[in-house]
């Protein structure tokens, strides 16, 4: 039995990394950016109005001139006029380049206009500078504004929107088999026998994957025979790029999936981690045209699966994809715990904000490993190391909030 | 000019309740669920074993018997077995049901198993109930599981699966209309004359909203051209649930966009929030068939755009589809910061726990509302109050984290 701290090395010792491929930007949230992007411009990419008003040399003003003539309006998206003189204005809108020989806005709150001209009623809105964003302010052409590795979300999606890259390199999404085992399980949409319960497994961590960026799964379900699994497995080493299994795994009569998997080839990296819940995890990797590809089994519990599922399997998914790691996340514990094994303890929590900005997790009781119905209270779960027995209320811990 | 809190309030007090549809639970995840969900049996659905390893009846121990004869197996999706006699035990795997007359399962690591007798080693792992999931202790049937309201992440699936929910019933998705507006912006793949720049916010506010669970929405580009303004919102008041305008809302010669809204019957509900950025922001509604439908304009400014979304486009929505309201988040500001003007400061912002359990907020300095590179290095928005001008470091104050 390894610890988690072990277990963790190890998995994400064996992911290598995946390769790239080419996405349209509207497609690209919740991708992997594969490339740095460079601005292709100054941006702005000229002195910009940032209000609406007139532009004026400012140097008129502060010789004296307080009323300028009105020559022309300059207005987005239309090409840089040039001020014709000092006693001259341009007026302006938002976002529309400077002119030439201006070089300050005053904005029409601060103005008088009439019979085509301007008066500047508000002295300390004439100086230099003023009403502008001025031109290569927010980045230089060449700059690099994203680095490869960052998770595309709206906010990227806008600096490669504005820079032009209407299609962006990202890891190539992996294709992911979650495999249900288990002659208990029956369909979502079946009356169960009472010694029969509902397949949620698969279900919920597809779901999980996908809200994570994991969008290519398939679902299965096997019963335990090992004939069955044998088959259905080889194929799949074949096709898919990660195995996740839940069940099957422990030391049953009926689990026969470790012997399966090194039946096949796989690799078996460990099984048997010093935690609760999850202690059965297994791992291992198998190698197609000399790349390694991970199988994650899972223990069968909903809590224990849905747990190793976040502390285990979407960090190394991650690394795979050459995802920049996620900052680590920190709660306070809200309830004095204690806990004798010597094993790491995931603790189902909820999470709130206090309104002084302290992130808090309150363990929410639950039954076993099996009680899902108590983890659906919670935001994620407190980490309490193994080599503690006594954890105070107000001490901080690592947190995995769920993936939502 | 009304306050963040009024603009707020107005906005939300506008907002109905969007009508229910029924989706696969497969396809439900972001949506609201608008049922309350019951479990429709006890869960467990019967005594539940958490090992392997045999079920005995302790009385059997407590009075002496140390070794019992095996009588068979009970397996995980086998009908419940019943013991013959207190001297017998049944070999019993995890998630089998206990067998009538046992009241305990010892784990397969205190026994030792030969010929066909199993003997306990461990008699503190021979006490009634110990290794069993009892029979009803998650839920009972009928309880309330999940609450309308609540918004369908993977923990949710889990909890609706195992009780059947096949399909749920879901807010419907409001159709939503997303127009840029603009004579400077030019498409992403194009490459912008020295004036131009490129259309990004209605990608971004796009992505956002798909990344909030809001994905039927259509995007649409107008030029400074009031016939062409006109007729475009015209059919889109038609046709969508929400529209979402970006630009053209201020005071500038060719904003078109306010008077052409309420020439087509759109009810303005305010313009002008004292805020920074954003401060043009523009609300109201429309009726069709005597429901009322939001119409936000943003000003075009992408930051200004941004923020807004966040501040009040999605909690609108959130209200709108009946979503029970997130927890606010709150974050220690990292930088002793001052603000004259007597506006709503939303200063984008670096968040990250320190290790002490503490959400910080460290601002990043940016030019003006339209540097959006600097905002792609903020993971959110702290909001500064506009009663005050100085702001402490390590204060704490409301934190908007962008959509990712």
């Amino acid at each position: 039995m390894i610890s988690v701290e072990e277990a963790e090395k190890i998995i994400l010792d064996s992911m290598g990394t995946m390769g790239k491929t080419e996405v349209e930007l509207a497609q690209a949230s919740g991708h992997v950016l594969r490339e740095d992007l460079q601005a292709d411009r100054d941006l702005p990419p000229f002195n910009r109005s940032t209000f609406d008003g007139i532009a004026i040399a400012s140097k008129a003003f502060r010789e004296g001139t307080r009323t300028f003539a009105i020559q022309g309006t300059a207005l987005a998206g239309s090409p840089r006029l040039s001020l014709d003189s000092r006693e001259q204005c341009v007026e302006i809108m938002t976002g529309a380049p400077l002119p030439d020989e201006a070089d300050c806005v005053v904005k029409i709150e601060d103005l008088k206009i009439e019979n085509g001209k301007a008066t500047v009623l508000d002295p300390d809105q004439a100086e230099s500078g003023h009403g502008i964003h001025e031109l290569g302010s927010d980045c230089s052409k060449g700059e690099t504004l994203l680095k490869a590795g960052v998770t595309i979300s709206p906010k990227e999606i806008a600096v490669a929107a504005s820079i032009g890259k209407a299609t962006v390199q990202v890891s190539t999404m992996p294709r992911i088999a979650i495999i249900a085992t288990g002659d208990e399980l029956v369909p979502v949409d079946s009356v169960p026998e009472p010694h029969q319960i509902r397949r949620s497994n698969d279900l919920t961590l597809a779901t999980a994957l996908n809200a994570a960026g994991y969008t290519s799964t398939t679902r299965l379900h096997l019963d335990d025979d090992p004939s069955e699994i044998e088959a259905t497995v080889s194929k799949l080493l074949e096709s898919e790029d990660v195995l996740i299994l839940a069940g099957g795994i422990s030391k049953g009569k009926r689990d026969y999936l470790p012997e399966t998997l090194l039946n096949q080839g796989v690799d078996r990296k460990f099984q048997w981690v010093s935690q609760r819940p999850g202690k059965p995890l297994w791992f291992g990797t198998f190698q197609r045209e000399h790349h390694d590809f991970p199988v994650f089994a899972l223990p069968g519990n909903p809590v224990s699966c849905f747990t190793c599922l976040h502390r285990y399997v979407l960090p190394a998914l991650d690394k795979w994809l050459a995802r920049t790691p996620k900052a680590q996340t920190y709660a306070q514990l809200q309830e004095e715990t204690a806990f004798h094994p010597p094993l790491s303890l995931f603790l189902p929590a909820f999470a709130n904000f206090s309104s002084d900005g302290a992130y808090q997790a309150t363990p929410v009781p639950f039954n076993t490993s099996g009680d899902f119905i108590s983890v659906s209270k919670t935001d994620g779960f407190i980490e309490l190391p193994k080599e503690r027995t006594h954890f105070s209320k107000g001490q901080t811990f690592k947190f995995y909030p769920w993936v939502s």
